[in-house]
């Protein structure tokens, strides 16, 4: 059966690989690390007796014929790479859970009638390229080959560059798309990199809907001026503005929906001199929401205020939007899946939205998809200190096992 | 006389030391081009007549012994370096003029009563180390030597080795402060660095008083979280408690007086990641006015306005002083010497402040300063398009030769 034991060990192996000094994660897509810990996981794969191969985006994919009905397919898995310095879980639970079924049935002698398919996926994080879900992107044929052809990643290397660095190269990468239409489902654990599970006193949740991110540039440019002989009513200060916006930003998801959130995560002043009026500012708004009408709709309010502040402050404004990806709701009848496994563990069923992207964010524009989420510790990701419990990892993969189980039986 | 050719070869001989790509001025403080430009007019100086001599500070000091009171000492000056793409008439304007009075005076045969002192001042921009007026601080006796032995300049190069790189030494500057008792007064021409003489259609104006700047450096600190998946009600954002600062900072100089300023000019977020919530904010305030009182009431306020940001934000506020020096005002009596220069030259006196910093600033706290300003094209300056019109330089200087001359014969 799901052997805790092993998923510890396992856990602790691949913990090793691109360990950084404050004991993180150092796994960044398409590093030496991650080819690594592919490389481990092909290993444990193929000794539980998976037909492995691998695409041409680097997504690894180990392969059980199903006994019955091999055309028809389950796939379940999620990521190995980290952020710069992450924790040990995101990614990681997620493909030795879809692998500890396999060592689960290999034990107890269980046969899947269909076939199924454990996944990684490259490069989900985005650390490296400022996009992310690189792989998942590539297996359903949505990567924006052009803006990708001229992507540098975050030490100016190019995307090229960065693949063939890897062993890859970019035409197999475009060409890496698969056909979708035999698969039935994609199923993911992760850690929920939130408190609700924690608030609720339950070790596991079941995922509603995948919020979708609209990652948007805002610029707003001014005049740089001299800040000791500039009169306060003869500036045009980008940063003044940039402020003002800010705040509005913050304000307004409550306004749209209860799920709706806006964060101004990154900002660059120019020229940013202690005695220079600022003269321009260059910032992204990271929007979401489980709706697609609400977060289009808070897109459409960030950007009206971004004019109206800009018309106030005498500043120029612009956009460009980076990324919009649809958010995917969880199908009612794969919930009722999840919620049956679930409850057979004797765990209340709750669901709650993903307010984060993950690999089933985009397989889900394919196929219907399912995400189990593990109660994290303080809501902690992307941080050394990211933790869930093993008890509450393996009552996880006990779901999981159990909904792909009821999916084979379906 | 007063020679318009002699001073338009002479800028433009200066402004080919360090011309960048943008044909702006490129001569950073201690760099091998203030050191360039320095010797030019140490040439000119010697040409003129001039006893000169250079101090522990790398301050260049031209002297013009006195026929009657020589143990009374008169001065003019400025200097020769210039932001990293700055303009060739802030500084360079200030030194030609103080050296083209001993010219006209040669031509002339005037031989002053009281000994003149022109004056080169290092490194006054502040560019290398963000702090400035390094020369005139030094000869003042006003260096803090702590601070100064720990500062590394842009380039992470120490104080002691940039100092070394420029021929001098860490304990010849902090020696060389010299006695100012003698000194009967410093006069300093100067662009405006703003619009004022512009818009009053005048050549040239007196300056009421020099505001001083406070520095103040804010950091403050919040808590990184995931953008997608931590609720607006559970954050705590740096940045949107910066942001909001930021515009009350901006409304709050009218509240306190008419000439008051407040730029916040450089501002950094962590980890500054487009799905990040920003864990912590650090910028810098430049707070200024001619009155010591509105000037430290001001910063006050925005200290009292931090404070309450955090707290609504519930971040956590830090504060840094790293200049506060006092505004200096220019004395009735120097004021009325140049009132009598500027009308004797048929040009209506007009009074303004200035809320650039000077080395007349540092001069200020030891002896009667005079300021000079000279009209500058649409109030540029710092920048390669900065400009003055040959004939308001030539006014300017008019000016400063009747205002040492009615000094001396006082
Ligand atoms: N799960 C996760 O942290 N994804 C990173 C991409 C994002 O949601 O911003
Ligand atoms: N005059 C001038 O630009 N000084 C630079 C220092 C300052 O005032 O900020």
């Amino acid at each position: 059966g799901v052997n805790g034991v092993r998923i510890a060990k396992r856990l602790g192996a691949l913990s090793e690989i691109g360990l950084t000094p404050d004991s993180g994660s150092g796994r960044m897509g398409f590093s030496n690390e991650e080819t690594a810990a592919k490389n481990v996981l092909t290993g444990w794969m193929k000794a539980a007796g998976l037909d492995v191969r691998e695409d041409g985006a680097g997504n690894v994919i180990g392969k059980l014929e199903g006994s019955d009905m091999k055309d028809r397919v389950v796939m379940a898995g999620s990521h190995l790479d980290s952020v710069p310095n992450g924790g040990h879980f995101d990614g990681p639970l997620g493909v030795l859970a879809a692998l500890e079924v396999v060592d689960a049935w290999k034990e107890s002698g269980y046969k899947p009638r269909k076939t199924y398919e454990v996944i990684i996926f490259s490069d989900e994080e985005g650390s490296r390229f400022k996009s992310g879900l690189t792989g998942s992107t590539a297996m359903t044929g949505h990567t924006n080959q052009e803006k990708m052809r001229a992507v540098n990643d975050v030490f100016g290397t190019p995307f090229k560059e960065v693949l063939e660095q890897a062993g890859l190269n970019e035409e197999g990468l475009f060409d890496s798309s698969r056909d979708f239409s035999n698969v039935e489902a994609f199923f993911e654990v992760h850690i929920e990199q939130g408190k609700r599970l924690e608030r609720e006193g339950l070790p596991v949740g079941i995922v509603s809907g995948i919020a979708g991110p609209c990652w948007l540039q805002v610029g707003f440019k001014g005049k740089a001026g001299h800040a000791g002989n500039t009169p306060m009513d003869d500036r045009q200060d980008a940063l003044a503005a940039a402020g003002d916006f800010v705040r509005q930003v913050y304000r307004t998801p409550a306004e749209v929906s209860a799920s709706a959130v806006a964060t101004v995560g990154q900002l660059q002043v120019y020229p940013n001199g202690i005695n220079v009026i600022p003269g321009e500012v260059v910032m992204t708004v990271d929007i979401r929401d489980i709706h697609k009408e609400t977060r289009d709709e808070l897109a459409d309010r960030v950007k009206e205020l971004a004019l109206q502040t800009g018309e106030q402050y005498n500043t120029e404004v612009s956009f460009d939007e980076k990324v919009r990806i649809p958010p995917v709701p969880v199908q009612e009848s794969v919930l009722k899946i999840i919620e049956e496994a679930v409850e057979s563990l004797d765990i209340r069923p709750v669901l709650l939205p993903s307010g984060a992207g993950h690999d089933a964010m985009m397989v889900g524009r394919c196929v219907p998809v399912g995400m189990i989420f593990v109660r994290s510790l303080d809501g902690v990701s992307h941080h050394p200190a990211e933790w869930s419990s093993l008890n509450d990892c393996v009552l996880s993969i006990h779901a999981l096992k159990r909904t792909i189980e009821l999916t084979m039986e379906r």
